[in-house]
C-alpha cells in the first residue's frame, strides 16, 4: 500500500516526514538520474520553502561529492529528477532536507536506501541537521506506516519527552546532528571517498561541453 | 465523435481518464515526436499538477530508456509535443500520470496503442501506479464513451465493491500496480531493450550539439 | 474594409473564425516568415488557450513537415511570426486552430490560400478537426463580411439544423474532419511530399549550428 | 520644447500619435542600433497591446528586410532598443504601430525621418495599416504640438467628416493603406532594394555565430 | 554621512536627485565594471520605470560608445552593475536617468565623476535631457545634502521662478539639453573618441564567443 | 544549540544581525563553492531586498577579485551557493549585506571566519558599510545568542547612546565604515593580493567555455 514503508531497499527512494496540510505525514522522495547536462527537476505540488530544501540539499551534496566517490563533472552529465508523489497534495517546509539529500546521495552513488528508516530534518548547506516542528505529529505518522527506526534532529530530541510511550516505544528514534550520521543509518553500504585533481581532470573533458545546465527547473 | 474511444489502434494518441470540472471524463493524450533538440512542449490548458505528471512519466521514460529500446541519445535529438485536447476544458490533477507516460513511450518507440484500453493512475519517477480520486465518475465516463477494458490503480481495487454493477459488467477492469503491466496491456507489441554503454557512445556524437535542451516548455 | 474577406489570394493570410467578447467575428490570422532560428512568435492580444491552439498547430506541422514538402531542418532557419490583428481586442479559445494550421502551412510552402474560404474548428496534433461552440454566431460573422465559404468540423454538422436558411443560403458550409481536408479547401494548390532521410542530411547541415529554436515566444 | 515637434530630420525618431491615459497625445518613437546580438529591447512604460505592436513592427521589417536594402544577416549582428519617452507615462494600444515599424525601418537603412510628419494607425505583419480610435483627439494634439502632416489610416478616412475644420485647416491629412505609402511620406529619401542569395551568402558568414539572438526584451 | 554629497571623485559614483516615498532625495548611483559577458545587473529596490530608465541609459552610451572612447566589443567582455544603496527605500520615475548615463559612461571609460555635482533628469536614447518633477523638493534635498552644483533639465529652468531664493543662492543650478553638456560638467576629464572599423575588429575576436549577454537582469 | 554563536571557524560560515518577522535575530549565512559554470544560487526563504543585498555583495567582491587573491577567471569556473538556514522564517531588508560579502570572500578565499563576530550593515558596491536600522534588538539578539563581538556600521554609532549598559557591558561592539575594515575582524587571516593581468591571461583560458554563467538565481 503507498503511504506505508517501502518494500525493499531501493536507490533514490526515501521515506521523509513532513507536514502538510492533512498534518503531519509519511512522504516518499524519489529521484532518478539520466544521461543529461546538469538540469535538476522538483516536481509534487511542492511550496517555495521545500523546493529551496532540495536546491541546499543538491548543493550539500555537489559541494561534498569526492567524499560520496562522485567524480565532479558527473553532475554535468546527468540530469536529475526529484519528486514526492501524490501530486494532489500541497507540500511545503524545510523538514524533508535530509530527506532530499539522503535522495541524491543514493542516486549519485547508486547506493540502495534501507527501507525501514525515516528521517526528519532541516539541513544546511554544510550537512548540519537543524530543528523542526510538529514532532510529534510526524513519529504518529511514522508509527501508523509501519516505519521501524525515525531518525530525528539532535535539537529536537528534548521534545521527545512530550511524546507519547506507546511512540517512542513503537519506533527507534535517532537523533543525529549532522548528514554524516543520517547517512551512516540510511545507505546500505558507506561511499568510498576520492581524491579528485580538477587540474588534471580539465584536459580530459570534451572540449565544447555545452551550457544551460541550470540550477533547478520547477515544473 | 470526438469524446469516444478511438478508432483505430494509433502511435502516440492514449485514452486517459481524468477528472473536470465537469467531472468524469475521458482525455484524449496525444503526443507527437518531432526532429528537434530534446524539448518537452504541454498544452491544452492544463494546469499544474498535471504539468507536473507530465514531466515525471517523461523522466520515467528517460531513466528506463534502454528498457523500452530507446538510445538515450536519441531524446536530445527530438522535441516531443503532449497535447490533451478540448483546449477550452481546464484539466487537472495526477490522475492522468500513466496515460501520459503510454504516450511518450509509443512516440518513442513508434509502437502504436491499442485503442480500446483506457486509463487511470498517478505515476511514479519509479512507475509505480499510485491510487487515485472519482473512481466511480471515471468508470461512469469510460463506459459512456463505448471503451471496453479499464486500467486503475490497485489500490483502488478495494473501491470497486462501491461501484454499481451494470459499469462492472460492462467494463473489463484491470488493477495495475506498476507501469510495466500497462504497458503489457497497452501497446500493441512488447518493446525491445537494448544494452547501451555510454563510453562507447560518446565519442560517435557530433561534437557540437548541445544546449537548452530544456526539459519541459508549458505553452 | 479591413474585417471583411481578403481582396486577393495571399501566402499566409487566413480567414478564421472565432469567439471574441463582442461575438462571432472573422479573425484574419497572418503569418511571416523570416531567415531565423526556428523562433516562433505569436502576438495579438492573445489569452492562453489560443497562444496553445498555434502551439499545436505548429507542432501539427513540423510533425508531417515531409508530407508537405518541407525539408525538417528548415524550421531551424526560420523565425515564423504568426499575428492576430486589431490588437486592441483581446481573443481566445480553440476554433481558430485550424486557420493557425493553415497559415503555417502556407508560410513554410509558398504556396497562397484561397481568400474566399473562412474557417473554424481545433486541432489536434494528428490534424484531427475538433468541434466549436458558437457555430451560429460565427456563420453570422462570415455572412456580414462577404466570405463565401465556410469549412466547419463535422461533428459540428448536426448544429446546422439550428441555422438560419438565409445563412446556409448564403454561405458554401463544408464539415471537415481532418487537416487534409481543410488543406484541400484552402491551398491554392496541393503541396509536394518529399522523401527525407535523416541520416543522410545531418552531415550536410553546418557542425555548430545554435541552441535557442525556443518553441514560441509570446510578445 | 519636448512634446513638440523635432527640429530636425533625424535617423530613427518618428512621432507617433497614440492614446494614453491623459488622451490624445503626440509621442515620439526613438530607436538606436547597436552592435550587438540581435536583441531587440523595448522600454518606455509600455503595455503588452503597444509591446506587441513592436514586435509587429519588426517581423514586418525583418521579413521585407531585402526590399529596404538590409542584408538579412544584419539583424543577427545588430540590437536595436526602441524607446518611446516620458517614461513617467503608461502607454497602451495598437496605434503607434506603424511609427515604430517606420523607426526601425530608419535605424536599419540609416536614413532620416522628416520630422513634420506624424503618423497613426495599426500595422499588419504585411505593412497594412489598419483603422484606430480616438482620432480627433489624436488630430489635436497634433496640432497643438504644431505637426504640418498627419498620416492616417484610410479606414479613417470616413471619420474626418466629423473633425472640426480648424483642425483639417492647420494639417496636411494623408490617409494610407499600406507600410509602403507611409515610408514614402516619412523618410527623407527611398531605401534601395537589393538582391539576396541566401545559398550564396550562408558560406561566408562566421562558421560560430549565434545563439540567443531573442526577438524581444521588455524592460 | 551617507546620504550627503560625497568626498571625494570616484569612478562610477554619481549623484541624482529623484523621488521616492519620502519625497525629494538624493540618490547615490554607483556603478562597477568587472570582466564578464555584457550582462548589467540593476539593484537597490527599484520600480519598473526606473529600471527601464537604466536601460535607456545603458543604450545610450553603447550606441555612441566610439565616442566616449570605448571599443564596442568590449561591452561583450565585461558585466555592469547599477546599484543604488539604501536598499530599503523603493525607488522609481525617470528622473535618474542622466545620472544612470553618467554612472554606466564612468565605469566604462574610467574617468571619474566630480563628486560636487548632482543631476535630476530624463534620458532619452539620443542623450536628450526631458524635463522633470517635484524640481523645488529636489533642490532643497541637495541643498540639505551639501551639494554645490545641481544639473536640471533646460525645460525645467522655467520652473526656477518658483523657488526660494536661498535654494537658488545656495546652489549653482545648470540648465542642460543634451547629454554631452552633462557629461562636460560632470566628468574630470573629457573622453577621447576613437575611430573603430567593424570590418577590420571582426577577425581578431575569439572565433566563439559566447551569448547570453543579456542586456539586463534585474535582481 | 542552533541560533547561537558557532563553535568552530569555518569557512564561508558568517553570522548576521538581521530584521526577521519575529524581530532582531541572529542569521548564519552560509556559502559553499563548487565546480561549476559563474552560477550563483541563493535561498533561505528570502525576500527581493535580502536577494540584492547578495547580489550587491557579489559584485563587490568580484569587482575588486585581485585584492582578495582570488583570479578573475574562478568566478566562471565555481557555483556559489549562499543559504540562509530556517527555510520556514521569511527574512528581509539590506542589513544582512556585510556578512552576505563576507561569506562570498570567504568561500572564494578559503580563509575561515571568526566565529565569535557577528556584524550588521549594508555594503554599497564599493565597499562602504551604511547604516541599519533596529540596532537595540539586533544587539540584544546578539547578546542572547552568546555573541561576543559585534561590528555595526560608523553611521550607526551615535544610536548607542539608547542601548542599555548591560548590552553595551556584554558585547565588544565596533564601529565599521568599509569592507576592509570588516574583513580585517572577521577573517582568520588577511588575504594576500595578486596582480592580473587579463591580456596574458586570455590564451590560457580554454577557447570555448562560456555561456549561460547567469548572475543569480533565486530558488
Ligand atoms: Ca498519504
Ligand atoms: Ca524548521
Ligand atoms: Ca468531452
Ligand atoms: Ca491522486
Ligand atoms: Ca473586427
Ligand atoms: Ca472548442
Ligand atoms: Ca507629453
Ligand atoms: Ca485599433
Ligand atoms: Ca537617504
Ligand atoms: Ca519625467
Ligand atoms: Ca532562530
Ligand atoms: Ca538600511
Amino acid at each position: 500500500r503507498y503511504g506505508e514503508a517501502e518494500l525493499e531497499d531501493q536507490v533514490g527512494v526515501v521515506t521523509g516526514l513532513a507536514w502538510t496540510e492533512v498534518g503531519g505525514e509519511i512522504l516518499t522522495v524519489e529521484g532518478v538520474m539520466m544521461p543529461g547536462k546538469g538540469r535538476m527537476t522538483v516536481t509534487g505540488n511542492l511550496r517555495d520553502v521545500m523546493k529551496e530544501s532540495i536546491s541546499a540539499a543538491a548543493s550539500y551534496v555537489r559541494s561534498r561529492a569526492v567524499d560520496f566517490g562522485i567524480e565532479p563533472p558527473l553532475f554535468d552529465r546527468r540530469d536529475i529528477h526529484v519528486h514526492v508523489p501524490e501530486g494532489a497534495t500541497p507540500k511545503d517546509g524545510p523538514s524533508a532536507g535530509i530527506a532530499m539529500a539522503s535522495t541524491i546521495v543514493s542516486v549519485m552513488t547508486g547506493i540502495p536506501i534501507r527501507k525501514e528508516v525515516a528521517m526528519t530534518g532541516e539541513i544546511t548547506l554544510r550537512g548540519r541537521v537543524l530543528p523542526i516542528g510538529g514532532l510529534k505529529e510526524k513519529l504518529l505518522a511514522a508509527l501508523r506506516a509501519g516505519i521501524k527506526k525515525v531518525l530525528i534532529p539532535e535539537d529536537n530530541a528534548k521534545d521527545l519527552a512530550d511524546i507519547p510511550d506507546n511512540v517512542k516505544n513503537g519506533l527507534e528514534i535517532v537523533p543525529v546532528a549532522r548528514m554524516d550520521e543520517v547517512l551512516k543509518h540510511v545507505l546500505v553500504r558507506e561511499p568510498t571517498p576520492i581524491v579528485w585533481d580538477e587540474t588534471k581532470a580539465e584536459p580530459a573533458r570534451p572540449s565544447v561541453e555545452d551550457d544551460d545546465k541550470a540550477g533547478l527547473t520547477a515544473h
